[in-house]
Formats: structure tokens, C-alpha cells, sequence
């Protein structure tokens, strides 16, 4: 992960945001969780430097979309107790996969809140694209 | 608890995780719920080194293996209130008990995290064999 | 505060960070503290995304730049009983003032983490001096 | 950093431990000073599971050794504001550097604690010496 494709995901976030009508915040980490960049838009809420950041992180810890991990955390379901703070459990997080020689590993994620979860999910989805694409 | 035999159970552990293709972290704590030891396989989740040592402290601190928590902590069930980040409650958390004169007490905790559930449960199973059988 | 000016703001930072062959994180946050925008620049170390939002935010709750507020908690000075983890004390923050019809007042602040306190300050500075010639 | 070595250090921290008498636990952080491996001498303190992992995550994410952190954060000098929980600012901290062709990283930490600062240090060096030779 560095700076340079990470301003560009955020772009890409930010593009797709201005095409959903959402004011997001949308954050980039790497291998370790730790924040690249960070963007919010003017009007986006203040929970957004605290929830898009959350799910870029959780997205790496838990090597899954934050979306999924709702599915698993939900009533009944296998993860349900892992409720709580420290992880964010609803879509809009995305980790960012690339093989650098020993296998695929989980070299960062992506972060998106502020708009409804399936908008949030479609501008990570925008900016997790630029990853694949490079 | 000592050191020792903590590492003894750590080893037991990984080989599970060997035989089950799961990449986890494995905790043992002692009676205070304080780290004894922690090993992270390469290449397992950054997760792992919250929710192993998480889920060892939670069994020595409620006397149950995380698994049972995660039964009673269900929507509806008595512990249900207990969500959030202090305990973890999902399976692979077990407490190991001791008699030292004083009857049955629990002398500290099992915790491994990173595979599936069952993953997690067959490993830290393994560890607690370990000390089951001295 | 905005996200454009704050990304120009950044871009002033990381220039300066060039011309001191310092390896930065600089942040910018709005009137309330919170995250606008956050910039690593690769190699940057782990503690930027904690230090340089901190400097930004404290900046700002204090109204002073983060260098005089480190000379105020010196021992023996007026705050010395203000040390810990809530507000980052030492060079690096500068609070961005704005006459909106109300008087002057605290919009926003900066803050830079990375290199020596001296190069800090010095890349905050070229961002606060974007904000002041607008 | 992976466990097979981390372990190695751990076993040269502690060999050194019992040369200087002390009882320590010893911890081994990545490059995003997330825990590797963690082990505590029977009989050390509970600051222990704290102040180690807590030097090593210190010593990565200012890629320095805790004891140039604790003269540079003394009163009156550059860092003094740094004081908290967040960082352990005395030694027993030392980050570990390697090249992977991008030019000389910090990829992990050690930590020592639990005997005196001296005994920590030489502990932690004992550690880093496997680091160095392979």
C-alpha cells in the first residue's frame, strides 16, 4: 500500500459517491491497520472519521468485507459475540489482496461511511476496483 | 500456570491448526486473565492477537468456555447484556481448572483465534489436552 | 474548513517534507476536531496516524499551536498537570483561524508527525501559510 | 518477522535472563506492531503482558529504541509532551530494520520488562543480536 493509489481510491471513492448523492468519508490502511489517507467530503458526518477508518481496519483484521462479517455477526450466527467497538460489521469495508511472493496476503483495506450501506458499499467497491485494475 | 506447560499447549495448537489448514493466534493466560504466552502463526490475521488473549481472559473471568458464553449471551437468553468488547463470546476460549487444595479452580485460560469457529475450538481443545493430561 | 483546501494544505506539507527529507503524516481537522483529511507518505512511520491527527485536534481544543502549548506544560508551568494521551504537547499542531462575521476564531488546525519536532513545525507551517493566503 | 525467529529471540532474551538474575517477559511485535509471540517468566509481574508488548509496538512506531525515546521525552527536551500510556517511553524497547529491496524498513520490535531498565535492555539487546545474525 502507498499514498499515490491510495489518494487514487479515495478518488474513485469520492466519484462514485458524487454519482450515489452521498457525502461519504472514505479511509485507505495498510497491511497493519494503520491509516494511508483519509478524505471527507464537506457535509459528510463527523462519525465518519471514526466508522470509515473502523471498517478499513476491520476489513484487514478479519481478511473479509465488513459486509460480510455482518452476515456472520448477526443473531445466531457463528460470530454473533463479536459485537461491540473495536470492529465495524456492516458493509462498507473492504480489504485489498496482492501477492508479493509468498501467496496472497491481505495488504490493506478500504473504508467507506457516511451514506447508506449499500452506498458505502458501492463507492468502496469503486475504489477497491482501482486496486484490481491498478 | 506457568511458562512451561503453557508452551507445551501453544505447540499442540498450532500442530491442530497444522492438521485443520487453519492459520491462527493461541493465548494462555493465568488466573488473573494476565498473558502468559501468545504465538501467531505467519501469515494469520492482525485480529488474532486481540481476540485470542480476549477469549482466554473471558473464560478465566466467567468460568465457561467462550462457547457456552456465546449461548448465553444469544438474543433473548440471560446474558444477552454482555455484548461488547470486554468479553468475547464465541467458541474458542476454554478455562483450565486445577485442584490445589482447595478444591477445583480455574488457573487460567486457553484462547485461539483466526480460523473458522470449529477451527478454533478443535485447537484450543488440543492445548486444553495438554494440560488435562498434565 | 473543506476537503479541497485541507487537500491543498496536505499537498504544501508533503512538499516541504520533500525539501527536508522528512517522511511525514499530516492531518487536517475541521472546527470540531474531527478528521477532514489525512495523508501518509510511504515509509512514513506508524505513529503518524495517531500523533498528527492528535496535534491537529489539540490545536484546535487549545487555540494555540502545539510547540507554545509544549512550552505551557513544561514542569514548574502553568499546564504541566495536562500530560497524557488526550492532547499531543510538542510541535507540530498549529490551530487555522477565520473571521466568518463572529470575530476570529478557531475553523480548524493542522498537524505533522514524522520527522524532528523542527521539520514538523516546518511543514505545518507551509500548510497554515495555504489557509492564511487562501 | 515471523514466529519461527521471533521465538528464537524470545529464547535469547530469556537465556539472558537468567543470566542477570531478573525475571522479565519478553515480547516480538510486526511491522505494524502487532503481537508475534509474547512469553512470561513464572514468577514475573502482570506489568508485564502491559510494558512489553507496549515497548515493542513504542519501538516501531518511533523506529527507535525506547531508551533514546525516554531521554528525548525527559522535561525540557524535544518530545517532552509525548508522556501517556499510548507509548513506553524507558528502555527495553529496539525496533528491528531489514531490506526487502525497498531500502532499509523497520519490520518489528522487541520488548523486555519486568527487571530492572538495565537488565531490560540487555535482555532486549540479547533478542535483537538473533535479529542481526539470523
Amino acid at each position: 500500500m502507498n499514498l499515490e493509489i491510495a489518494l487514487r481510491m479515495c478518488e474513485a471513492a469520492l466519484k462514485q459517491a458524487g454519482r450515489e448523492g452521498a457525502l461519504i468519508s472514505v479511509a485507505v490502511v495498510d497491511a497493519g491497520g494503520h491509516l494511508v489517507t483519509f478524505q471527507r467530503m464537506e457535509g459528510a458526518e463527523i462519525a465518519g472519521p471514526v466508522l470509515a477508518p473502523g471498517k478499513a481496519y476491520t476489513s484487514v483484521a478479519h481478511r473479509r468485507t465488513t459486509a460480510e462479517l455482518g452476515r456472520l455477526t448477526a443473531p445466531g450466527k457463528e460470530l454473533s459475540g463479536l459485537a461491540g467497538d473495536r470492529f465495524v460489521c456492516f458493509g462498507g469495508g473492504i480489504p485489498l489482496w496482492a501477492d508479493y511472493g509468498e501467496g496472497e496476503r491481505v495488504v490493506g483495506g478500504i473504508g467507506v461511511s457516511g451514506g447508506t450501506v449499500a452506498q458505502d458499499v458501492a463507492c468502496a467497491e469503486a475504489a477497491a476496483e482501482v486496486w484490481r485494475t491498478g
